[in-house]
């Protein structure tokens, strides 16, 4: 059997549209049976933080949308953020990484986060793992 | 002969500064005789709805820049994002993907999109693109 | 002796979130003797403007944090974002690129940028370190 394919993101972004982003094709890899990494950084981790995902919204950009596409998703029955994200967990093939310097800065404690996180990492572990990476992203 | 080398880029942003990123990227490979593909999503799909390229402004942190930049890229003879486009498009080296995800969620229909489009498609068809890719990057 | 793996990096965005993702990346893969090259473009290039790097803001979604974001780096003596800059350059192993498109649009001319900047360079410049990089990311 052949090594299964692998997927890195960094997740530098918090608002729902870029959350999305990087879940759909998380979660689309875990069912093509890829290794998919999530590393979470910046407004990404803010995210990571208990009760915060399900809150994401918009950009400044495009704020005067939010509520519409929050119905429209509510409307489609469209899983949420963190739905998503346990999916992918329960699949076995996700590992979540919270960025360690990010933690430092913004005075984050990792119980403060919610349980799917799998390590406390700082760059040289982003690096190595997307550097053995199919594709490598930051969203 | 060898295998042409190959880019693969997210378009999900649908500002103009992002667009010509992509689109300078993009004309520029086709020049060098790459495939190029590119996978529009979010915001950036809302730019494949007919008559809405050549409209896409700047984000909310430098929306005082529009009218500047847009009157700069007219001196310049600058060609509009939809010109890069074609022109891409002309050269026989351009796949175009519209997200169908993002179709559903925001009730866009296949004829509401330009001409361009070659394929609607879900992110395993991207990953599977971008997994064969020299480079990927998400815009 | 084997070959330096290689991270190349197109640095669009010009905040200090997404400046310090770029120089947190870059420091890292320095220290493990990674090369590295940083293409600078759009708001990115504007940060090579001489005094412009040290005070670059947060995005408009997150402007509201960007007073306390500056006081916690300073309290932490965080380098500032020039400073992480001229130590990757000491270092022998960053390259430096600013995009000619770019420089053209905006009318900023060589003599404006810090010293630091290597190379003037257009697009195809950068899709051919990007294609032999093991790590491509757009930041």
């Amino acid at each position: 059997m052949s090594e299964p394919k692998k997927l890195a993101i960094i997740v530098h972004s918090g608002t729902i549209d870029q959350l999305l982003c990087a879940f759909i094709l998380g979660s689309t890899a875990t069912s093509m049976d890829w290794d998919v990494h999530l590393y979470f950084t910046f407004w990404g981790l803010q995210m990571l933080k208990k009760g915060e995902m399900d809150k994401a919204g918009l950009p400044a950009t495009y704020k005067h949308l939010e509520k519409h596409l929050q119905s429209k998703l509510q409307e489609m029955n469209y899983p949420t953020p963190y739905e998503m994200l346990k999916r992918m967990k329960a699949s076995g093939r996700l590992t979540l990484y919270a960025c360690t310097p990010t933690m430092e800065m913004f005075g984050i404690k990792m119980e403060d986060l919610i349980p799917e996180v799998d390590k406390l990492a700082g760059a040289a572990t982003f690096l190595d793992v997307a550097a053995e990476a199919d594709i490598t992203l930051k969203i």
